[in-house]
């Protein structure tokens, strides 16, 4: 029988990655604030899955799309880098704490967590623009202390931490994705950050595949495509959840500027 | 003319401490949202300062009592390390939020925030109890990531993550001690692990007094005597704030167990 997926924020850009390539794969169970989205990704057919409309805040209906399920992908919270206090408190914070809590109680195995990029956005302050460049082998690896660049680093950083306490304290399997810069087709055009921490559809699917199978305890891996161009080091995922990505933001070349 | 000091959580037990040894050498506001406690503390004259009664929920109170503070030292919160998360989630996390915020707002120069040992309590979970005793010599230094062993070491890692974005969005001066076991006269009787992280009343008012007065941008130092049990390393406490702690639970030996 097929792993059993709870995917939280289902409607969104990292969900529909996911379930673009992984639809056919597990047996989902979709959850979002909002209805699945019409007409903008033919690759997905959110009525293939079970999908609930809930808040996180409405523990009840969360708590019934994960009665059954093997693991959780938690995608769900305001994913605005500049999203005000009160909102990643409450969607963020709160949230995350709400899944690895029910998690618990539900007897869920795993619960993989959409960490960001911007809890460790400081890091590039003083660097900038070479840590974005080829030459430049400086490298962040997960074992470094959080420096968010703004308050939703912050909330996704506090969402790493409770991942921490849940897997040390009822050991749960827990492993945080620190999500680069998602887009389809082609990485960003004309900046340099984002080539440096793109990921592509295709190994965003791999990589959360390989979260759902790993046998691990917890850990935080970067998540970002094989670009010639980064700063953040894929040793972790590679070696403890066996990810092999295949796509480079430097085969683009006609959107790279000069090096 | 003296440095003028706002001291949140004042009436708790760090607060007598800090205001005991040092309530003469600086300009002390003070803000709980209990009244001074009566009775307790000969040492401790709150009449002595001006004293505000306000939650940190209440943002308008919280701000006047900091208008014209050089330095926040930040001990309000919810105390207990089995708090409910719903507790910390507002008194804890939210709290520490609105200080730093306001203290951008006002002009603060530096806040001392009051983390606490149970931030890496999971460290302790596979060692102990030798990670106890005199003779095992792993340390915890501050460069380590966060293992909370309960909701409230959650929130004050948290805070300390806070502190960072806040030191490097806007420049202010953030020091994290994280406490350890504070008792008066004498360390914990029978209980090795408040042993090993004994802080007496006279180093705790030291070490704050050494982080109201350092030239430091951002640090998380432990707050321990000078134990020869210990797990937790002094040397960030002693090169980056000058901290020179007098106590050590071994010379309370008649409350020691053997070795």
């Amino acid at each position: 029988m097929a792993t059993s997926v709870l995917l939280t924020g289902a409607a969104g850009r990292v969900g529909s990655a996911i379930l673009g390539g992984l639809g056919q794969k597990y047996d989902w169970q979709l959850l979002d604030r909002e209805p699945p989205p019409t007409g903008r990704d033919e690759e997905v057919t959110y009525s293939d899955h079970e999908y609930s409309v809930a808040d996180l805040s409405d523990r009840a209906a969360v708590r019934e799309a994960m009665a059954d399920v093997d693991v959780v992908i938690h995608l769900a919270g305001d994913p605005r880098p500049e999203a005000p206090w009160d909102s990643v408190l409450a969607n963020n914070i709160d949230g995350a704490h709400t899944i690895y809590e029910l998690a618990i109680e539900t007897g869920v195995e795993k619960v993989v967590f959409a960490s960001s990029n911007h809890v460790v956005g400081h890091y590039e302050t003083s660097r900038t623009p070479e840590i974005y460049r080829t030459a430049d082998s400086y490298r962040l690896d997960g074992s470094e202390l959080p420096r968010p660049s703004n308050r939703y680093g912050v909330s996704k950083a506090a969402g790493e931490i409770l991942g921490r306490f849940f897997h040390d304290e009822h050991d749960l399997s827990v492993i945080c994705v620190r999500i680069g810069n998602l887009t389809k087709d082609h990485p960003p055009i004309d900046y340099e950050r984002g080539q440096a921490m793109w990921l592509s559809y295709r190994d965003c699917a791999h990589l959360f595949d390989c979260a759902i199978t790993a046998d691990v305890g917890f850990e935080i891996v970067y998540g970002i495509s094989d670009n010639d161009r980064k700063f953040y080091s894929l040793d972790r995922a590679r070696e403890r959840l066996e990810y092999a990505p295949k796509d480079n933001s430097a085969d683009f070349a006609e959107v790279e500027p000069p090096q």
